[in-house]
């Protein structure tokens, strides 16, 4: 799928660009030893980075597959691009989403199908950027005082466009005060240790890496005033699907009367699905997790199971952040140590 | 430290043996790809594998420190050999312990010093393997019926000397009906996916590795009969050091009514230390945590906090088995899923 286009830019800031031919983007997979920009020249090529998370992060689904679409259009293959897309990945609400809402505007557009569907795409991306700007506000507000907070996966610019969900938050927070994010480091793929770390570092707030079986502890050994995650698909009954591990922190901050913040911009939410067991969670190649350990996969009798991700019940989530501001979606009294008065309402 | 020895032994069973000059090992850092044994031949040897992990376990520490006395009492340093011993890893209390008794015998004998201590080295050996098959068979009567087991860390012959304190439990049921294991990978240093399925491929039992994150979503997924671990040290008021990420996988089996059992030889119960907070937690390097990620270290502003155990606190322990029997510590309801009725008793 790629064509390398340059490794040393001082100045990124965003992983994918549309240039007027083709979807540049930061293979993400290189990072953050090699910021290696890829140009994607084809919607197979767009599948294939979606595939391998070399693009990844439920906002920045949507916006590539918009894109894809558009040179799916190019090469007079919309059906068939869009099919592709669809079946990169299952999880996140974003890119069946993204590609329904394409193809329709495409089959009632008078003129060109690939005009209307790049109009829709870089109206995509401003709508994600604007949505994790006012995520990032409303959040701080939400959370204003906390200095250390607790992250899972990565919610940064990497997977939104712009300043990120999760993380545009605590980089908000930082420019109140000194701030350090625990990250979880996020096995098998390691989100949190490769992004999230060169995120943070770019933005000058303090990080520090935990294994994702540290999360409990540290809760109950040092002072963690919250937890902040994002979101692939929040069902209608306020369950949260995410990456695999969420739910675990959830329980433990549950444990620990720890504030659990999901933020999620609005294009993640799924009224359509009832609750979160209802949204099929990716099962990925077992050698994901058993390729650390050289000789494990071939020991007779032993195999992997890697769900990309879980199901967070409501009942563990105190508040959702999107960019119309934050509300409730159960009884968490943990909503009482939150800077601001938030509504119980539905996703 | 190291002269290897063979790497090709059919009929290995044990991790450590004494040749009547050295101790040999496996060294546990090259599993499961290489079955690597070296002879450790001072006592500096036998610490430098201790902290490095080439000889790991609690029970196992004790003995390898045990028969580390004997090569120092021959080195005619035994007052630093101790020192270098007990300083080698701080939480597990059979090292220390282990220090304390030998010296305390070797200065009350009326011959050679080494010599005592041979005698004590080997009837540690001894006492622990048939600990480990007593509490293999308490284990088992107490899960009778228990088919799915989730695991952490290793806790098999590698661990103790003989068959192992959790994974003897599942071996042992396995002799009555098909048993899955599901191993947490047990980062930072994996010895889920190297140990623990190492041992159970020999045992001929199915293990299913999984990231330690997934370990709450695979309960609120699956059928996961009983949660058994290992034990670091359990203190006078029953609460559990063990491996971190024990008490993440605690706090989710207490949520989903899932009997989370202490497999423990008494060595590693300490009544004079009051609970868990008053145990020293070993921080180890950062670099465990970080070299998975080529880069992630050089970051500015990027560290890690490598804490290698955690507490657990009794509430959340359904049953300690030890070789004289099981017994709660708390007043957990899920007691009553158990095939043996137990008794509360202090540790």
């Amino acid at each position: 799928m790629t064509t390398p286009v340059r490794s040393d830019r001082a100045d990124l800031a965003l992983p994918l660009e549309w240039d007027g031919e083709s979807l540049e983007i930061i293979d993400q997979r290189m990072l953050p030893l090699d910021e290696r920009r890829v140009r994607l020249q084809t919607c197979e090529d767009v599948a294939t980075a979606i595939r391998c998370l070399a693009v990844r992060g439920a906002p920045l689904l949507g916006i590539a597959a918009a894109y894809g679409l558009v040179l799916a259009a190019r090469e007079r293959r919309l059906g068939e691009g869009a099919a592709l897309l669809r079946a990169a990945r299952p999880t996140a609400v974003n890119l069946p989403r993204t590609v329904d809402r394409c193809l329709a505007l495409a089959s009632a557009a008078p003129g060109s199908e690939s005009d209307v569907l790049l109009l829709e795409a870089r109206r995509l991306e401003r709508i994600e950027a604007d949505a994790s700007d006012a995520i990032s506000a409303h959040g701080a507000a939400l959370l204003a005082g906390a200095r250390t907070v607790m992250t899972v996966c990565n919610t940064g610019a990497l997977g939104t466009s712009h300043r990120g969900t999760g993380l545009g938050i605590i980089v908000r927070l930082a420019g109140h005060g000194p701030v350090e994010a625990i990250c979880c480091e996020t096995r098998p793929l390691l989100q949190g240790s490769r992004l999230t770390t060169w995120e943070l570092s770019r933005s000058g707030v303090a990080a520090t890496v935990i294994v994702d079986g540290a999360a409990a502890a540290t809760m109950r050994t040092r002072r963690v005033d919250a937890v902040i995650v994002g979101c692939d698909r929040l069902a209608a009954n306020g369950d949260l699907v995410n990456k695999i591990g969420t739910y675990g922190v959830a329980l433990a901050a549950d444990a620990h009367g720890i504030p659990f913040i999901v933020a999620a911009t609005s294009s993640s939410i799924d009224r359509s699905t009832p609750t979160g067991d209802d949204v099929e969670i990716e099962e990925r190649d077992a050698r994901e997790v058993l390729d650390l350990v050289p000789g494990a996969a071939a020991l007779p009798g032993v195999t992997a199971s890697n769900p990309a991700f879980d199901v967070t019940p409501a009942r563990l989530i105190t508040a959702v952040v999107t960019e119309h501001g934050a509300f409730r979606v159960g009884d968490d009294p943990r909503a009482a140590k939150l800077a601001v008065r938030i509504e119980r309402r539905d996703p």
